[in-house]
C-alpha cells in the first residue's frame, strides 16, 4: 500500500485522480487538500463520489501532509506547484505533478512561455511521465512531470513516424480539439454552458503553451529541432482531445506500411490502440479510461499522411497516466485502477 | 464461473452488458448475437470494447446457445424476447430477461398495453428483478423480468413512502424525463441528433407502456390498486433518468422525519443513496453506475412531498440491474462488476 | 421612431434585446450600458451584432441616459432595477423593467422572497406586462413589470382552465424545465458547461422566487388565493423552458373539449399556438421566436388534464415580451420586430 | 413576386428554405415537395412552421410544378436532381440547384466522385452559385450550382491568399468541422443523437466529395492545378462549419497585413466579416445566418497563415446561398430575406 495526497482535489483533475485512486486495489488516499472547499468532505464537493470517499478538504500544509504519505499529486496550476514541490521532494515525499512546471527542461524557454522558474535546478531531474517514451526512468524517479494533455495526444500520434523516419518533421501541422473539462473548473467567462454549447473556436492560435512541449519531444525523436504549428479547438463535449497531425512523406508508403510501424512500435503497450485500416478514433470509444487510440491514412494525392489520435483529457491526458506512472514508480501491475471498460453511449 | 450469452448485442443495453460482463471476474462471455450484425465482431460495431471482446455476432440459435452456457441475458424488444425465452428455459438456461414480456403478472394487462402472449404460464415463476424488493425471491429464479428503467426510477423513489403509508396514493403524480439511450439504437427520425439536441419534449403523456408496470408495483406496495399520471420526456443527453414524484402527505411531517423513512429503508442496499436534507440528485452523478441517488423536500405550504430519483437507464435501469440479479442468482458478491465509480464531468 | 435606451447590456436578456431591437423598424437604440464592459463596443463584447450594432457600452448615468431616449428597458438584476427605475420615470421615460422588482403587487410578499423595497409604492402603478392578460393596461402605462420566464409559461398554460372555472386550481402541480440561459451571464460553478452538459437537476424544489409571482396571476384567475407546487429543473440547452402542468378536472371532458377552449381563448393572439390534438411542444420548435406552443391531454383514467408549454425563456419569456409590451406602449403592429420564424433545426 | 417551388422540402435543407423564404417580401411559395410527407402539411412535419406555411407536400410532378412557378429550388440528394432539372430548364423555369449535380465542370471528375452523369451538356451552362465570386455570371443565369457547405467555408476563406498570390497553394492543408445537419436528415445510424453526442471524429478522410469541388475553385483561383489535403470532422453541434486553413506564406508578411488584403477584399461583400486583428470567430456567432467570419493569424515561426472561417451550414453553406443567388438573378436586394441577426446564445 502506498500512501498519496491529492493535492488541489476540488478541480476536475482532482476529482478524477480520486475517482480512479478509490479503485486501485494498493493505494490508500490519505489527504486531500482544496483551499476553497476546505474543511468540506469531498463527496459534498462532488456527489459523485458518496460511498467512495468523504476525506475533509485540507490546507496544502506541506510539512503536515508529508509527515502523512510517501506519494504527492499535484494537481494545482502551474505556479503553484512549484511552490510545494520542492519541499514535499525536501520532506522524503516522491512527486507526480500534474501542471507543466517541470515538463520542459530548458529554463528560458519555460520563462518565455510561462513565468520566473524558482526550482529550475529540479529538471535535470524530473523525468517526463509518458511511460510509452520513458518508462525505465519513471520506475526510479522522484519527480514526475506529468504530460500535458494535447502533448500526449500528439506525441503518441507522431513517435513511429519520427522514430523511423517516415516523414518531413518541418512539414508538421497539428490541428487539436478538446473538451472544455481541459479549461478547467474555474470561473471563466469563456467556461459558461451557454458560450461553450452549440458553439465552435479555434484559440489561442499559435501561442498555446503546450507549443514548447511537443516541440521539445517531437525534436527529442526526430533529432533535430522540430517548429510545428499547433492550432487548438474548443469542443462543446466533457471529455476528449483529437488531435489531426498532418506530414509529408519522405518516401511514398501506403497506408499498410505506415500502419504496421505503428502496430509493431505500440504492440506491447497496455493503452494504445493502434486501429486497423479503414478506421478512424473517436473520443466517444475511449471516454473514461486511458487509452490512446489512433488511426491514420496515406493520401497518395498529396504524398502526407493523416494520423488522428484520441484520448480523454482528464484520464491519459491527466489523472490516468499519473495513476500509470505512479504503478511504474511502486512496482505495481502498470494497468491497476486503470482497467476500466470505455463508456458507450 | 458462469458461462453467459448476452442476445442482442448490438443494441446499446447490449454493449453495456458487454461493458460490464467484461470486468466481471466470475464470468465468461461465451456467445453474444446480432441479427444485424451476424458474422461482425462486436468490437467492430463497438470500437469501445476493442482489447476486452472480440467474440462474433452469432444467430439466435435457441438449442445451439444453450448447449453452451448457463445464463442468458436477453436484450431483445419485447416480443422477440417471448418467442426465446420458454425455448431458453426448457433447454436448462436460466434467462434474465430485459425486455418487458413477464414483467407484468397480469396477462390482460400485457395484452392491453402490448400485444398477444405466447407463453403467459411463465408469469408465475418469472421474478420481478428488482432486488430492492424482491431479493430473496432473485436468488431462487429461472426466469427474471428485469425491471423497465422508468420503473426501477419511480419504484424506489416511493417505497418507503408506501409501506410508511405516509401518502396518499391516489394522489400521484410522476414526471419522468429521459436520456436518449432509452429509446434504443433503432433507426428512427425522433433519435437523430438535430431532433433532439438543443430540444426538449415531453412524449406519450397518458399513454407510455411503463405505466401498467408502475402501477403494478405501487399496488403492490400500497396494498390496493393504484393509478398514477405518468409523464416521460425525452432530454438531450445520452444516459440518466431523473423522476420527480409529487404526493400528498396524509400526515404533516418535515423533511427530516420523511428522510429518516428512506435512511433505514435502503441502509443496507449498495446500490441506494439517500441524499442528506438540503440536496437533490443530478443524473451526471450516477452516470455509468449501478446507483440510485434519492432526494427529497416536503412543501409545508401544499402539504405534499417531493421525492427525486435519478439513475442511470442503461445501467440501473437495464443491464447493471440485471448483472445485480445475476449476482444474486449465483450467489455471488453482490456488487461484483457493479463497483464503478461514477466518472464526472 | 423611439429612442431607447438598453441597460445591462452585456447579459443574455441584453443581447437579446438588441438582437430584436436592432431589427426593429421603429425603434433607435441609443445608449447601451454595461458596467462590465464599460467603455468596450457591445460587438466586441458580442460578436454576433457585427454590422449592426457597435454603440460603446455606457455607465448606468439616470439622468445622461433620461435625456437622450424616452423608453428604458432594464434588463438589471432584482434590486439593480430599483435603484434606477423611479429616476427614470421622474425623469419622463417610459420603463420595461425586466427585473422582478415591480412584479409583485404586495409588498410584505415582495420582501418575503426577495429583500427590502424601497419603491412600493410603484406597485400599484406597475402593469404586469403579460399582453394575454393586461393588454389594454400596458397600451397605456409608464412602468411595466416584464413577467418571469417560469411565469410566463405556466399562466399563458392555465389561463384557459382557470379563467372556465374547469380544474379544482387547489391540485395544480408545475413541473417545468428551463433552458441554461435562464441562469443568466454571470460566472457561477453550477453554470459552467461541464457541469450542465450530459447533467439534469431539480433546484430550489419549493423555494423558487417564481412561486408567489406565479401565484399572484393564477390567484387572479382562479378568484382565490392558489397555492401551488412549481419545480424548475435545469436543461442541458442554451433556450427554452418547458412547463408540464397537472390538475384535476372538476367535471369529465375529452381532451377535444379543453382544446377547445384554448383554441378560443389564444384565436386572436398573435404569439400563442395552440396544437392540434395529438401534438405536443417542444422548445426546438420556438427557439428564437416570441411564440408559445401549448398542448394538452386529458387522462380519464385520473379525471386530470396535463397540459404542456414551451417558450423560449429568452424571448417571449424577457426581451421578446418586452418588445411586445414596447408594442402596445408605442401603439405599433404588435408583431413587430417579433415576426421570426423559428430556426429548426 | 417571384413565384417558386421547393423541391425535397422535407429534408433540414428543405426545412431551411421555407424558413427563409416565408420571410422574404418578393416571393410567393407556390409548391412544395416531399416524397416521404407527400399529402401531409408541412408545418406537420416541421412544426416550427405552424402560422407560416401550410401547404401540402406534393409529389415531384415536373410538368405541374413548372406551370405554377418561375423558380424551382432543388433540395435533392445528387442524383435525383439530374433527374429533373433539365426537364424544369426545358419548360422555362430556372433553377436553383442544392445538389452537387452541377458544381463541377468536368464530366470526368464527377464521375469519378460521384456516379454517371446524365446531363453533362448543362455544366457550360451552369453558374457555380458563390456570389462573392461569380456574381455577375449569377444575375443572368437559368441554372445555380448551389456551392457546397464546405467548399463555401473553404474558398471564402482562401481567395484573397490566391487572388493576391501570398501563398504557396501546393502547401494547402484544410482541416475543417462541421454539425450534425450537414449528414441530412436521413436515417443513419451514425446521425442518431448517441452516437455522435458527447463524440467527436474525422471521417472521409482523403476521399471527402467536396475535394474535387474545392481543388476546381481554388485551381481556377490560382491558375493551375491545385492538390489539397481536406479532412472533415462531425462536431457534436447542430449547425456551423468552422474551417482551419493552413498555407506557407511566400513571403513574410504580418497578419495585420494579411488582414487588409481580407478586409478590401471583402470590402463591399454584404455577407462576409473580416474579423478584426486578434479576433477568431465562432460558429456561434454566425448561427441561422448567412454570414461567413473570418479571422487569421500569420505564425513567423514556421512562416505560415492560419486563416478560420465560420458558417451556419444550412445557411451560408445551402439555403441562404440559395436565397441569395435567387436576389441576384430576379435583381431583388442581395439582403432581402437574409437580413437575420445571429442569435446568441
Amino acid at each position: 500500500m502506498v500512501k498519496v495526497a491529492v493535492a488541489g482535489a476540488s478541480g476536475y483533475t482532482g476529482v478524477e485522480l480520486l475517482r480512479l485512486l478509490v479503485g486501485h486495489p494498493q493505494v490508500d488516499i490519505s489527504v486531500v487538500t482544496s483551499r476553497q472547499h476546505e474543511g468540506v468532505a469531498v463527496n459534498r464537493v462532488f456527489p459523485s463520489l458518496n460511498g467512495f470517499c468523504d476525506l475533509v478538504c485540507e490546507p496544502l500544509d506541506v510539512s503536515a501532509i508529508a509527515a502523512q504519505v510517501n506519494l504527492v499529486f499535484t494537481a494545482l496550476p502551474h505556479k503553484s506547484s512549484m511552490d510545494v514541490v520542492p519541499g514535499f521532494l525536501a520532506a522524503g515525499c516522491r512527486v507526480v505533478d500534474l501542471s507543466a512546471d517541470y515538463r520542459l527542461n530548458d529554463k528560458a524557454t519555460y520563462e518565455h512561455w510561462y513565468q520566473r522558474h524558482t526550482s529550475p535546478e529540479l529538471f535535470s531531474e524530473a523525468v517526463y511521465g509518458l511511460p510509452e517514451l520513458y518508462r525505465e526512468q519513471i520506475k526510479g524517479a522522484r519527480l514526475i512531470a506529468n504530460p500535458g494533455c494535447y502533448p500526449t495526444s500528439v506525441i503518441l500520434a507522431l513517435t513511429p513516424l519520427l522514430e523511423q523516419q517516415l516523414i518531413d518533421a518541418r512539414s508538421l501541422i497539428i490541428d487539436s480539439k478538446s473538451g472544455t473539462s481541459g479549461a478547467g473548473r474555474g470561473l471563466k467567462e469563456g467556461s459558461l454552458f451557454c458560450e461553450v454549447n452549440e458553439g465552435f473556436k479555434a484559440y489561442a492560435v499559435g501561442s498555446h503553451r503546450h507549443t514548447p512541449e511537443i516541440e521539445q519531444e517531437l525534436s527529442q525523436l526526430a533529432g533535430f529541432d522540430v517548429r510545428i504549428n499547433f492550432t487548438p479547438h474548443l469542443l462543446p463535449v466533457n471529455r476528449g482531445i483529437l488531435s489531426t497531425c498532418y506530414a509529408s512523406l519522405v518516401k511514398a508508403r501506403s497506408t499498410a506500411e505506415i500502419l504496421a510501424f505503428y502496430q509493431q512500435r505500440y504492440a506491447d503497450e497496455p493503452f494504445v490502440r493502434v486501429l486497423p485500416e479503414g478506421e478512424l478514433p473517436n473520443i466517444a470509444h475511449v471516454r473514461g479510461t486511458n487509452f490512446c487510440d489512433i488511426g491514420l491514412i496515406v493520401d497518395p494525392r498529396t504524398g502526407r499522411v493523416i494520423v488522428v489520435s484520441v484520448i480523454d483529457n482528464l484520464v491519459k491526458g491527466a489523472a490516468g497516466q499519473a495513476l500509470h506512472n505512479m504503478n511504474l514508480m511502486y512496482g505495481f501491475n502498470e494497468t491497476h485502477g486503470l482497467g476500466i471498460v470505455p463508456t458507450f453511449p
